[in-house]
C-alpha cells in the first residue's frame, strides 16, 4: 500500500521563510519575483531579501511587477552583491535615486505590465522562484487577495500581476500570515500552481495601498482637468450604451469618473465594463448599475478590493487577460477608453510617466503604453506646469509611451489633439471645447515657467525601457551629481 | 497613428469552421484535441472531424478528454486515413468494438484525466489545435459551460477538461452558438488564452449528459450497495467534521451521497468539500449547508450543471487542479474518500474500468487512478457479478487502477478490505459489517455464475493503458473476432 499517510492539512505549508528559501533550491544567480498589490505597504519583498542576504545567495535578478519608496533596503542589497539586476514596472523613492546615480552595474530593464505577462509567458523572463504574498491561501495553494471570511481586514483586492508568476514560475512559493480552510475556493491562484504556502507574521499593510498616485482628489485644478476630460469624452461620442473605459493613476485621472457618473446618469446610459486600476468610484457605479462589469487586474483602494469579494461581476484578472501584447489579446484592446497621466508630454505626444525634470526615475510604467495602444481613445490628463516645472515640452526626457497611440492631451489650459485624429478634433470643437495645437500648449507652458535648462546627464545607461513587443524604446542615462 | 479602428466586437469571430480551420494553420500530421462535458449529447467532435475531412487534412492525432457512443463516425475518418492515432480517456460504443477488433494502425493510448493534464502541462502532449465547445462566449473568448443569462438552457456546467487545453494549446479555438455580451466575467477560460471564436449552429444537447454511467438510480441492489457502502464510511471513522468526498460515475457509486446525507443530518456535521463529477445530489447538500464547497471538473447532470453559474462556492476548477500528479499536487490528494465503481476487481485489489468481460472497449480511465491514489479511502462499490458474468475475478483483464492504491470493496454479498489496511479491517468488523476475503468473494461470484472462459485474444496490441506518471501500466489486445 502506499496510501498517503500525512494529513494534507500540513502538506505543503512551511512555518519558517529561510527553510522554504532553502527547500525552493534558490541559489546564486537565480531569478526572483515579487507583485506590489500592497503598493507602499508592501512587507514582503524587504522580508524574503533579508533571509536571501543571509543565507548568503548572491547576483541575483530581482523581478517585481512594480517597486516603492518602502523597498529603500534594496539598496543595500544591490551594494552587497545580493542583487545584481532588477526588471520592473517602476521605481520610485530613494532607491530610485540611488539608481538614477548609478547604484547598479547593470541598468534596470523596466516592462510594462502587459510586456511582463507576455516576457513570463513566453520564456524570455523565466523566473526560478517567486514569493508572492496573499491575504489568504489554504494549506495547498488556493489563493486569492482577500478572505471569505469576511471578519479579516488583511487585503488588497486582485492580485492579477501575481497570477502570472504563480502560473509560470519554476517554483511559486505563497506567504501568508495564517491558514484559511480548505479548500480556499473560488481562489485566483490554484492549489495546482503553487509549492508550497509559507507562515510568515506580516505579508503587508493595506493602508499602504493607497499612496500618492491613487488618492481621491480634493484638488480644484485636478477637478477641473477631470471635468474637462468628461466633457472631451462625451464629445468624442464616447458615452453610447455599452461603452467601456479605464483610468489610470494620477489624481485627475482617477477623479475624471465621478465626472463621467454624472453624464452617465443624464443620459441613462450604463457600461458594459470598467478595467485595470479599480478604485471605490469604479465600484460605487458597479453597485449602482451604472458599470456592468468590473474587470480588475489590481485594486486601488480598500473599498476596490472589498467588492472583489462581494461583488459577483467584479472579476479578477491576470496582468495576462489583462494587457499582453500577444497575437490571443487582451481587455485592454476592448477599450473604448483610456484615461491616463504624464510627468512630461512632447510635441509628438510621447509619454514620460518614468524619470522627472531632474532626470532621476520617480515613477512606472504600469499599463500605460498597454492601455494606450489598446484603447480607441486614449487621453492624457495633466497639468499645463508643475511648481516651476513644464509638463509640456519638446521632448520627454523618456520616452514610455509613444504619441502615434495617445490621441487627445487635457490641460488646464487647453486641450491638444493628436494630428492623426482630425476626426477627433472636428467633433472636441464643435462641442465648443478649448482646442489648441500641442505647440501652442508648449508655448504657453515655455510662457509661465520658462525654458527648462536641460537636465545634465553622463552616457552611462542606468535604465531601458522596453516597448510592449519587449524591444528597447528609450534609455535612462545616469544623472551628473550636483555639487553641494 | 496606429490605432486600432475595428470593432472590438468581431476581432476573433469567424462565422464559418471550415474557414477557423484553415486560419489555424492545422495540417497534416498535427494533434487536434476535445473536451466531453456534453458527454454524449456531444456535437462537436463529429462536425469539427467532417469540416476536416472535407479539407483534406490527414495522418491527425485526435486527443479528447474521452470518446462516447456518439462519436461512431470517426470510425470512417479513421479507415480514411483522418486519424491515425487517439489518445482519451475511454471509448465506448461501436468506434470502441471496431478499436477493439483492431481498426486503428497505432494503439489508442489511454490517459487517465489526471495524467492527461499533466501530460499536456509537460508537453509530452503537446496539441496543435484545440476545438471546444462552449456553451457561452463573448467575441474575445472569455467563455463558460453555461450562460450568465440565466434564460439559456445550453449548458454544461464545468468545463474543467477543456480548461487545460485551452490554456497550453498552440492554438484554442471555441466554438459556440451565439456571443455573449463582452466581457462574459468571471470566466472559466479567458481571452488571452484563446485565438477565435467560431459560431457554429449547435455545440450539444444538454439532455446528453446524463447516460448510463451518471443516471440517478432506483435499482434496488445498487441501492443496497450505496447504503452499504454509506456504512463502511462511517464505522471508518470518515464522516467527522470537515470531511471531504467524491463519488464516481455508476448507480451506486453516485447514490452513495444520498446515505451519506441521512448520516450528516444525523450527526449534525458538515463535509469541508464535494470533489469531482457533481450530480444534483452534491448540489442538494451544498445548498442545505452540509457541504460547504464543491470543486467541479465535470456536471454529470442539469441541475449541477445550473448551480456552477447559482452557488458561488460550487467552484469549476481545471483537470490539473483536480488530479495532476504533478510535485504541486491537486485536490485529489485531499480527499477522505472517493467512492468508485469497477467492471472488474481482483483479487490483488487491480480495478479495470475499461475493457468488458469480451474483451472490448466499453469503458473510461476517468479520474479513477487519481482519486484512488489521492483518496485517504478509496472504496470500489460493485456487484459481485452482472447477468453472467463475475466482477472479483482472479485477473482483472486490463489493470487501470492499481490494488495498491484501493483500500476495500463493497458488494451486495460482503466487503472486503486490502490486507495493507488491517486497522480498516477491524473497523469494519467492529461495526459488524459483513467482512469477508476478496478471495472468499472471488469464490462466491464462480459458485454463482462459474468460472469465465478466457477471452480469445490476438498478440495484437490496441491500447495501452498509461498510469498516472505517464509510463505504461497495461495493454488492451485485439480480441478474435467470432465466426458467424
Amino acid at each position: 500500500m502506499e496510501k498517503k499517510t500525512t494529513s494534507y492539512k500540513t502538506d505543503k505549508v512551511i512555518g519558517s521563510l529561510k527553510e522554504a528559501i532553502i527547500k525552493s533550491g534558490l541559489s546564486d544567480g537565480m531569478t526572483i519575483s515579487f507583485h506590489h498589490h500592497f503598493r507602499n505597504g508592501d512587507a514582503v519583498v524587504n522580508q524574503v531579501m533579508k533571509e536571501i542576504a543571509e543565507l548568503g545567495i548572491r547576483n541575483l535578478t530581482l523581478a517585481a511587477s512594480s517597486l516603492i519608496d518602502v523597498h529603500e533596503p534594496l539598496i543595500e542589497h544591490i551594494r552587497n552583491g545580493v542583487i545584481a539586476k532588477i526588471e520592473t514596472s517602476g521605481v520610485r523613492g530613494r532607491l530610485a535615486e540611488a539608481i538614477s546615480q548609478g547604484l547598479m552595474q547593470e541598468p534596470v530593464v523596466f516592462r510594462s505590465h502587459g510586456n511582463r505577462a507576455a516576457a513570463i509567458e513566453s520564456g524570455e523572463l523565466k523566473i526560478d522562484v517567486a514569493f508572492l504574498g496573499v491575504p489568504s491561501s489554504d494549506c495547498r495553494g488556493n489563493a486569492n487577495g482577500f478572505s471569505w471570511d469576511e471578519s479579516s481586514e488583511l487585503l488588497c483586492g486582485s492580485i492579477g500581476y501575481a497570477m502570472v508568476d504563480a502560473r509560470h514560475a519554476a517554483k511559486t512559493l505563497l506567504l501568508t500570515p495564517q491558514l484559511a480552510p480548505y479548500p480556499n475556493t473560488p481562489a485566483a491562484i490554484t492549489e495546482d500552481e503553487v509549492d508550497a504556502v509559507v507562515l510568515v507574521d506580516s505579508i503587508g499593510d493595506p493602508k499602504g495601498i493607497v499612496s500618492g498616485a491613487t488618492r481621491y482628489t480634493k484638488n480644484p485644478k485636478e477637478l477641473l482637468m477631470a471635468e474637462q476630460t468628461a466633457e472631451v469624452i462625451e464629445a468624442a461620442g464616447i458615452l453610447q450604451e455599452g461603452f467601456s473605459m479605464q483610468m489610470g493613476t494620477g489624481g485627475a485621472s482617477l477623479a475624471t469618473a465621478r465626472f463621467i457618473r454624472n453624464k452617465m446618469i443624464e443620459k441613462g446610459i450604463s457600461a458594459d465594463f470598467a478595467l485595470g486600476g479599480i478604485t471605490q468610484q469604479i465600484v460605487q457605479m458597479h453597485e449602482e448599475g451604472l458599470i456592468q462589469k468590473i474587470l480588475d487586474v489590481q485594486s486601488f483602494d480598500l473599498g476596490s478590493a472589498r467588492s472583489v469579494r462581494d461583488n459577483r461581476f467584479h472579476t479578477v484578472i491576470s496582468a495576462s487577460q489583462y494587457a499582453s501584447p500577444s497575437q490571443k489579446g487582451a481587455a485592454v484592446n476592448a477599450l473604448d477608453v483610456v484615461i491616463l497621466s504624464a510627468l512630461e508630454i512632447d510635441t509628438e505626444f510621447n509619454v514620460n510617466v518614468l524619470t522627472g525634470s531632474d532626470g532621476i526615475l520617480r515613477g512606472a510604467i504600469g499599463g500605460h503604453p498597454d492601455t494606450a495602444a489598446g484603447a480607441k481613445c486614449a487621453i492624457i490628463v495633466a497639468p499645463l506646469t508643475r511648481g516651476r516645472i513644464p509638463t509640456v515640452v519638446r521632448h520627454v526626457d523618456t520616452v514610455v509611451t509613444e504619441g502615434k497611440t495617445i490621441d487627445v492631451l487635457v490641460t488646464e489650459r487647453g486641450i491638444a489633439v493628436n494630428p492623426g485624429r482630425p476626426d477627433l478634433k472636428e467633433k472636441l470643437e464643435k462641442a465648443g471645447l478649448p482646442v489648441k495645437t500641442i505647440e501652442e500648449l508648449r508655448q504657453m507652458a515655455e510662457q509661465i515657467v520658462g525654458c527648462p535648462k536641460p537636465i545634465e546627464k553622463t552616457d552611462r545607461i542606468v535604465g531601458l525601457v522596453l516597448n510592449r513587443q519587449g524591444e528597447i524604446l528609450d534609455r535612462v542615462y545616469q544623472i551628473k551629481e550636483e555639487k553641494a
